[in-house]
């Protein structure tokens, strides 16, 4: 299914054209316009999925081997010394096209690394809370 | 395979006691004792791969399966409105325990998003020059 009025249905099908890296049966692979560092990789799958919550399951399998097959040709074609794979559900995430996308980015000796959090502290008893109230969802 | 003097190893099979979210026959998924916000979780396979390269493709399958049931079960259970899946691969992308493991941060209204980077520029001669380095390695 694909979306009408949606930028990365337009580019994963191809209407629109785009720095494709990879594409294979159900996803196309272009570089970020935008990006975060020298290789900044997107992989958008074909079909119209809002994130991760709708992701479709058969289509949730194969994205991380995507990512591993990306990620290992950044390291020997761009000589990265590692990458970050970062998927954001929601605006309140940071996700600002919603079309379920998976960033690649490579990172290089010396270059920024993602980390973007301090390192909070929490309690063994709001541990215990946190489980409760995710474990009892899971469990339904 | 375990690895003797990997701490996320002995998470993983029980060995060192965790905030245990979620188990299944290939994870363990446990909550962050630095966490970046209220709820961050960690998904562990209980095999040892150092990271995504060398992720075995059968587990690799399964975990975005695992990240979409915990962001749902946040969303549900932690009331975040939405949640971040991060995976980082080496020291350079700020990997620090080197088992493969999957950060799932849950993200509120008003608080701090997962949006690190400042957007950079690419020419199209860029994209083109990164586009035929990563090809060939995705051709061999």
């Amino acid at each position: 299914m694909q979306k009408e009025d949606c930028i990365f249905c337009k580019i994963a099908r191809g209407d629109i054209p785009s720095a494709t890296v990879y594409e294979d049966e159900n996803f196309r692979a272009i570089l970020d316009l935008g990006p975060a560092s020298y290789g900044h990789t997107l992989i958008l799958p074909k079909e119209h999925f809002t994130d991760l919550c709708e992701l479709d399951e058969a289509v949730a399998e194969k994205v991380l081997g995507v990512a591993a097959r990306i990620g290992k040709a950044m390291k020997s074609g761009l000589h990265c010394a590692g990458f970050n794979v970062v998927q954001n559900n929601g605006e309140a995430a940071g996700q600002t096209v919603m079309h379920f996308h998976v960033h690649v980015i490579p990172r290089y000796e010396g270059g920024p690394r993602m980390v973007n959090w301090t390192p909070g502290e929490n309690t063994e008893a709001e541990r215990e809370e946190i489980l409760g109230k995710i474990k009892v969802e899971l469990g339904k």
